[in-house]
């Protein structure tokens, strides 16, 4: 079974070079390529891209912190900048989270990619793709990453304890080298085993292995494609929604705007923290805090996973209702009535209902 | 377990008088307290009501079948008129199904049982409540019901494969004289288990008794009385969508409204079963046809079991854009809306979680 | 997935003319296919075959009992001589239950045919199969069998809640004409909805259907041959250690060995029943008790369903620890040691493993 | 939830002043409380001790390694001997595996904690329990013992994916000036969280905290001393049948006998690594390989987690099939008629059933 769902793993990377490791944690992805005081340069965009770069510190990088306020994506012209100020390849990767879950932001690693092909610079690209993998177009091999990984209760829908690393065939050369401590998620071991083809240095958790199996089964009977259109179309139509409310999408551009999830910005007399306890402790919905910088002033919808159009409509007319009980002026169905305006026109049928 | 169960299976119909058989079949109500020819009153109102007729027929009683319109309510005048005439107590047993899941009516059981009262007349008086026990008030004591009947897979949201009956002290007193032919679900053999504490003649469905226990721990720890609520709430959203809608119900009368399902009623130049193949297979929505005599002019929305305010919004929400989808010109927010309104006003706080 | 379990449903009773109808009771073999007052043959060999009795009694037929000796099998020649003397076919179907439980004794269901045949006796063929079907050889087509019966929580390892029915054309042309009353199992429902290739005309209990579909797979899998073959070897096992034991087989004769279930008869001074409840009690161990005129004699031994080699020889042993307990002198290790020495020889290899 | 499991954790370790974490690795004991470049004492008596050392010399802490013949328990005189010349206290840890897996030895912790005490040394006491906590005694509080550990897999009979481990509070103070580098498994994180009450500093796998509530709560049913003792039983059980089958235990003296594993020696003629195979291939049967240095001279009866008698007595008697099928001159049922003898004098009833 590990066989074919490491083949599988690597179609929703869209990866044929690449080399995929089932290992419960995303550390791994920084122990296995770089060395103790190696310097990287990571871009804070919110809470999730500052946790990972605790990590960097805490595992002795040396981190290069490109900061853009909270809303937008990453600062691809300071990279460039640093790029070209390193003709002495002193940088040994780029870290960037894809999909910044606090701020609803998506980065563009197809332009990412770019800049180091511009300035051939030799740094490896490494991504976190943790809340997007299955949801976002991701080409992993198009756009030369050569570290992504992803874990097992987002986008797959599964319960929690997996993650999911790919590596570049680079990845795999630069790991020789990188001299990081490392012991249970040391890529040599599972390689090893790859080899001999029983493929676990340990004892994995079947009860996940399973599960992913059934998670890719379901996402290749819908067609990773239609998956990922599918989270296009939801997330369009609580964009829709949002502007229908009069509220403002804490992304402040188009393009850094998210499929998976949308931070909303409330009004300045509302305390967002109250939206979402109100949500769970009335309507049994599951909004999203805003954390950090943006505590109290965004709340978020998650539109992720195994969810279709009735599941998000219920849980947006969810939002109208919270939205009057904290004292927000929305006409109700205002919101629904739009998204569905959307999803009436561009809903496709259910291909096995035809 | 079975002791526990059948003490508080007793709950939920609301008797501390009647003895409650698990048996996966409804024929028993009949054949347990009959003779064939007995004459019987039967009240013919949408298709459910008359598959049970059907099944009377079957079983070679005399029925005595009281036609109303369908989308009305069992006519009791009628049945007044009957029972006035009947001084010899020819009359055998009132045979009355609850909650027409065809139509969406709910038939005045209190007002029987003061019929039946006010002639002095002993005939037994027979309830199918397959649709809605744990879903509408039911009072089997203080309505004098002898045999009440429901099943696994409705308001207790378990699977297929379990009939729960009821019998009132006076159906077992005629359980004794009755000669219909019954073999396997004879009460008595129950009766004779119930008495050596094994209570079970056959082997049961033990998947199906744990899911009971789980069905009534499900409803006691959010209160009967709060679920019986829950249904109206719901019931009554979702008539104030189809208002919104324009769309008339099919049920004629409040009174007669039910809070399980509603049965809607289309304009001629839609056929209904469109919109029921429309929903399923373009937004896998189950929504019901119109059945025999209503076949092409309603299609009915369900909303009983375990369902809550935003699963409803969501369900709404695509009756609206399947109405689009097949020409019908509704305004597209307008219901959900609606019911928004109805139940931001009316939706109590949860109560583990203030 | 109903169509696919039907076609399945046939190998596991060997027939290709057959009909089968998913049905949860075994009332309807009878009541489809006679009508009441017909006379019948009925073989009474222990209790399973007595409550058969029973239930025909109750649907009103003359059933002409022919017991044996329990221990013994179904006595041919007494129904050889009523079919000679039955010259104007008033005996309008032969009833026998295939593999008796109680006492473990199987008939021999190709002789009863051969002496069907002999007279050019119309009667129907009717088998209760209900512990035997996918554990013993059993051929419909070939023994010319009207309808044959199962149920799910026997050689299927399904939980209860399921009956498996299979008509023969013969026995379909029969319950056109036969008049006994019926309503819910009638097969003509069934066929109308065959047709109409929707198959069920009530709601079925789904999660039977997945465990069905589920347990034919895994018998498949291991080959229905192979299935019943470890049936024969595992039987065999358990009948070497009660000799060993120096206990007897309740089952007379050799010919009627049943290779689901064996039944040990225990010395006069030992109460069987204290063997089974110091078994539950102290190894968890389930053993049968001895029913009716067997109680406190004989103690069985099931054997069937999804159990291997390893399984039945721990029950072995703890049979042995329970006779030790109640004071049989018995030799420890005798049984297994003697039943591992027919299963050392004869075991296969498990095909997938080699 | 969380807060009761951790709580009742405690109980399994018999301590009230540890800390327990639930953490998916066990690299956070070490990493927890010691630097790198600290001298630590490490025994290696087989192959999971080795693997043990291996990690901490990845870890790059000074290993002082304590080696046995596999088959002995751990050599206390020399540590004795390392503890009476270590005056400067350069010794920051002793590490043992409790119970080595590979070769059925457990050693004695009491005296390793006597040893420490009476050379008053401040070395920390760490212990490896993956494969013995709920199945052997351990007293964490009374051995003086600062960090155990243990996983889901083994004695709680829960999936692989989760580790237990618990700190006295010595082990909590040294885990503040410890250097080793760690991010993820930093108890720091959790105990901030604990403080707060979330408890999680990230998602935990939900399903395993709930698998380990139905683990505990089974054990606390059974009582956990009886758990252990009825693995002592069943220990003693296998050894009386390895003596009967005339083969030699790997372990070499009674006192470092283990009740979780049962090490059997072969003679030279025969290869364990073909009887490992034929279990699996011919019986289903699941025995462990010799592993390293034993590989070919043993095999592993593995007696621990949810196993009653007969399951155990079935298994022995598919040892005693598979020792004849590769040529082994047994006796069948000399070994299981051995174990019978032990287990009828010493099973008790279950309480649940008296």
């Amino acid at each position: 079974m590990t066989r074919t769902l490491l083949e599988d793993v690597k179609k929703i990377f869209k990866t044929t070079s690449g080399t995929p490791f089932l290992i419960p944690t995303t550390e791994s992805a920084l122990t296995n390529t770089l060395s103790s005081g190696d310097r990287i340069v990571s871009f804070l965009i919110g809470q999730f891209s500052l946790l990972w770069i605790d990590q960097q510190q805490c595992l002795n990088f040396n981190v290069d912190v490109v900061e853009s306020d909270w809303g937008q994506g990453a600062n691809l012209e300071v990279l460039a900048s640093k790029l070209a100020a390193d003709s002495a390849h002193t940088i040994k990767a780029i870290c960037i989270v894809h999909n910044e879950t606090a701020t609803g932001v998506t980065n563009n690693l197809a332009a990412v990619r770019k800049i180091l092909d511009h300035y051939q610079h030799p740094a490896l690209f490494l991504v976190d793709g943790v809340s997007f993998i299955c949801a976002l177009d991701f080409q992993m091999d198009e756009w030369g990453i050569d570290v992504a990984l992803t874990g097992s209760q987002k986008a797959l829908s599964l319960p929690t304890g997996m993650g999911i690393v790919c590596a570049s065939p680079k990845a795999l050369e630069a790991s020789k080298t990188a001299k990081s401590l490392r012991v249970f998620f040391d890529w040599k071991d599972y390689l090893k085993f790859y080899k001999m083809g029983t493929f676990w240095p340990y004892t994995p958790s079947i009860q996940l292995l399973y599960g992913l199996r059934t998670a890719l089964d379901l996402i290749f009977e819908e067609g990773l494609d239609n998956v990922i259109a599918r989270h296009g179309r939801l997330a369009k139509a609580t964009r829709i929604a949002v502007e229908a409310w009069g509220l403002k999408n804490c992304t402040q551009k188009e393009e850094w705007y998210s499929d998976t999830v949308t931070a909303v910005v409330v009004p300045p007399y509302i305390d967002s923290s109250q939206i979402v306890k109100r949500g769970w402790q009335r309507y049994n919905l599951s909004l999203g805090l805003g954390l950090n910088k943006v505590a109290g002033k965004v709340f978020r919808i998650g539109h992720l996973g195994n969810l279709n159009e009735l599941q998000l409509l219920g849980c947006l007319a969810g939002v109208e209702m919270v939205l009057k009980d904290v004292g927000y002026p929305v006409k109700l169905g205002s919101g629904v009535g739009a998204a569905c305006a959307f999803l009436q026109n561009t809903t496709p049928l259910i291909a096995s209902r035809i």
